[in-house]
């Protein structure tokens, strides 16, 4: 089956309030690749798996690797949780944006029943001049109810601040395993949409993989799909609407595949990437390498205004 | 058994504060169809269902399909959550009046405690400029107990800013599925009774089902009537008293039918529709076709003063 | 076992501030049957049981007929929730006193874990020119913790707005199933004291039932006494103290029993009744019929004052 | 073994602010035995365990009769809920101090995961003229948690005003029962401390029962212990470091226990007695008797200066 | 297999705001040992544990015991609760800085789904006088949620009123239980990361334990090291980055491996210790004299500048 490509992608940021704009704008055009793109660089995953995700690239550990990274690489912005912000975003502040990751939990519990709670605020984000919010937003989890109502506040704070607000838009949780579980295009799609009518600004998306076994079980019309990942991850771009959407890069893959999926993403209508141990979890001359060809592919493939 | 007819259906406008006054005059007599009818659009599928009710009009995705629709086709309001009315109706501000639905979820989990959370405050409503707040009530949920409370405060909200309360009242719940389940006449009339106590100025209720098997689960005296559909939607309009009925269509049905249906609501003393999927799930010139012919259903089957 | 009557019961007015006294003031003596007397119309069996009570009258499912009926019968007061208090009262507002119940639940679900959440306030009652407020307290329930939490907010609005307090003390749930049920002397001799020691101004109480296989389970020393209803309901309203006590009717019961429960609880020290279904599932002129004869076994069975 | 009484007990009242300083001043000195001590009556059982309580002796169902007997036997202060505290209290101002009970709840629900929730506040104790605030706390409760939240904002607010906080400690719960249960040296032993810590002046405390088979279940090294009651008493008393001690009497028990075991707390250091049922449970002359013989015993046997 | 140290510990005092680096100043450099280090008493052992571990010395039940020692034999500070903090720290005020521990618990019930709840405020340490603020955050709990937006509140009003935070980061939990335990090399490394990226400015850790048999259960690559308890507990003191790092003794043991362990932390860049049961379980003297062992171990290991 072909799904059509029906959205002229109207653009985000004439529909914005002035601080919402500016510190956007510091992302799209000032820092990082430019050109409307973002590439984003996540250190949250020692909160989210532990030190575990440093032993590939000891260096990765010490916080200041990733900060220093994050500037001379040219990074649009870095996100990470306040801790990190207080005690080491100081010494960058001003050489590369921050986005504060105001929510984030540790992977010991089951996440049958995920809910990310809050351990900063948007009023953190002001203080510390960060250009962006980051939200986990774990779509379709039984406690999906106490989240929305975490986001709203989040949102609100955001709208107040005129802080851009970026989205973790994650499917997860029991109810979702039952049909198909979180990587499939129906979880995906309904993350991308969930994401732009719960008022994200950037979305922040895993790709997703089509896997017939598991999409039999995800409900009608998704079961009887027949598509690419290159259509799944655009048909997902258009639910996300005029909010931007970034590719996620999870566990660290083929440097070939990644630039792949990065072109994907981009032409799909996608404004960038957010990776993290796919970019860190290599030795420093070798991450700038790959940066380098990141930006290459993301500056090749635009096809949106943001 | 016959159900009689006894109530000289009051007035509501006479009864309301200024702000409701003027803001529901507007939905009534100056956008759509006017008359002091309703025909309201819903867009909140995308996170109630997720994207797939999108495909039988890939052209629906885009959420200015339905924003131009509802300013095109002459709605009295529409109705959505708050990442559009954010990134969309600025366009649109002025040309249709809106409803900011500000509970909301997906249909993930399962429902048997079914709570549907704030996403958004009557305050993101009187900012966005809208004439009503939507909200959705599950009736009989065994968490209705949160419900109400949250109710509370959408309700009282409403009265500090003189800002139109619609109720989604949703018959709901594992406890009401050993009663027959939710698309009872014991279950809608219970659904519309809670809505007029609980503060509702306009209760949109689902169409009862008349099904014998259902029926004698539900209490006495409903498990043993006899009553046609048309006259169990009588009744539902006349337990939600001074509060105004709008009828729900629910997934896409035979044209025939919705039009009956469209003429049963108004003739029980109801003011109006709001179909969602009956209308964009069409081509643009069917919608516009099915439009035309609901409001002459509407205009033509008046029976009541708002 | 005889229980002697030991309390000379003490006078309520005296120890109520001037807000308290005054709003008292007018249901004992200026409305209704006077001379210190309670006859109260509550109208909240719409959200408590749905619109089948009103089926034996269907002339009682429109909210005008009892507001109508307890304006032109002369009741002391009608009680109603905040929805027909917006709609409806405004236009009986100085005919009749209002107290507004503020809050409710259906009995969609099991009330194994009974709570009734608070779905308007004080301030409501306030801004609506109520004399009183209604509360219903499950006494015993296991959720009995989030209860007292509710009740102390409103207990602590009302001394602050000097608004009387109306105690619907209910004894239910799972645990005091096994200690014989919510009908025994034991049971609403809790729940009588309960209300007392929470701040009730008025106590609404159920008519105890005698039932030796009940009062079996119950605890020591009640499950050896040997009374007479009257007898338990005396000791029922000295277990209120100095909050004046209402009795309830529950569903309608034969017209002599109605008439010499009136009798009983007042000549135990009570100050009135609350019957509804037992008055309004009646047509009108037998409506008006039954109330003079309760007012009359009111006015000649007073024992007490208020 | 010997349980060597390590600590001169400190004094409490030096490290007092002002005005729990001049509260405190008045249940020590100025009412009751004096001398430092402590006699109070506690009225609670109404909410606590029902009306029950009051058959032994039915002239205590009316709470005249124990706030008449705490102001003319010369009690240090009475202690009561907020019902009876606002209707009853009035008349004996100043004649009696009062200590607001701000927890409660009906032993109807099993105390698996006991937890006593606030229906007052420091607030209404202030306002009523009270000289202290009664908390029960129930140590070792699974739900310990919220009790700890809930109890730190009565002692903030005790701070604020300057209120005494009294701590009704209670070893409580399911958990508790699989180490032996809330009568043993371990449990008293642990709420003594527990109470301390949290910031009580005045901690209640029961009777630790000295059971070697409930012992043998409870932790190192009370388990191995052997000790005799009065010595249990006198290791809880200095459990309690600074915090003055006043012992529960329980249910109805032999004069001569009750008067020994008065001897018991004050040779132990502690400052006083809670007796209810033990001095209301009977009528008025024998009340005043056994008050006299208390008092006797009190002031008899001080040990230590608050 | 060897892990590389990777980080040069960068400081931590430049990045603190003023009111936060002064009350370290005091902690590290005008207190206790002295040149950079941290030597703090914790007396919470008796809300956390119950009077059980007074026994070994009875003089330590009397808190007047730790108090005295903390003061005499130069500690950097002591960690009580808020009754403590109250009754026995104005008499030290000045003569050592205290540490305000704001949560706790009863080990009664079981620690598989463990939180500790906050029973006092940071503004509470405030008007004591503190220099800083305890908190316990359960690691990898299944209520971590709940407990990281309880620390979200104690963190900002930290960062409000320039108090330094202490977290005490204990893995714990059922989850745990099926990941090797709390002990665990895996699990002290993950609790070290979080309190850093929650915000902690001295992270209390316990000594990992290297045991086959549980390490097999953690995650990979922990499941594979092969580590010496050294080089666990240099890897752990990395992964707190810039935040300080103090060592819990836990229960009693043998002197030569305490001072061991003192000597281990200090050379993997920790600052310093903080041993209660290993100290104040001995008789005043032998408590003196083992003080000024682990001081020399102090001062004579220490490898980074705070």
């Amino acid at each position: 089956m072909e799904i059509s490509t029906i959205t002229e992608q109207s653009s985000l940021l004439p529909t914005l309030p002035p601080g919402k704009r500016a510190r956007l704008h510091r992302l799209l055009y000032e820092f990082g690749p430019g050109q409307g793109t973002l590439m984003l660089l996540p250190i949250d995953q020692g909160i989210e798996h532990g030190p575990r995700d440093f032993f590939p690239n000891p260096a990765s550990k010490d916080p200041e690797y990733q900060f220093k990274l994050a500037a001379e690489a040219g990074y649009s912005a870095l996100a990470c949780q306040i801790g990190m912000a207080e005690k080491y975003y100081p010494d960058y502040a001003g050489a590369v944006p921050l986005i504060l990751k105001v929510n984030g939990k540790t992977d010991i519990p089951s996440s049958d029943d995920a809910l990310s709670t809050c351990n900063a605020t948007v009023e953190d984000a002001v203080r510390l001049g960060a250009d962006a919010v980051g939200y986990t937003l774990y779509v379709g989890s039984p406690r999906q109810g106490e989240d929305l109502v975490q986001l709203r506040q989040v949102r609100q704070d955001c709208d107040r601040y005129g802080m851009p607000l970026v989205v973790w838009s994650y499917p997860r949780g029991s109810a979702l395993d039952a049909k198909g579980g979180q990587t499939t295009f129906y979880a995906i799609d309904y993350a991308a949409r969930m994401a732009m009518e719960m008022g994200a600004d950037i979305v922040k998306l895993n790709m997703p993989k089509i896997d017939p076994e598991k999409d039999k079980l995800t409900p009608a019309p998704y079961n009887e799909l027949d598509v690419s990942q290159e259509e799944a991850i655009r048909a997902c771009v258009e639910s996300a609407g005029r909010s931007l959407v970034v590719l996620s890069g999870g566990s660290r893959i083929d440097d070939l595949k990644l630039l792949e999926q990065t072109r994907f993403i981009m032409e799909a209508g996608g404004s960038g990437v957010i990776y993290g141990r796919n970019v860190w979890q290599r030795e420093w001359s070798e991450a700038l390498e790959i940066v380098a060809q990141i930006k290459e592919s993301l500056l090749g493939s635009v096809v949106r205004k943001p």
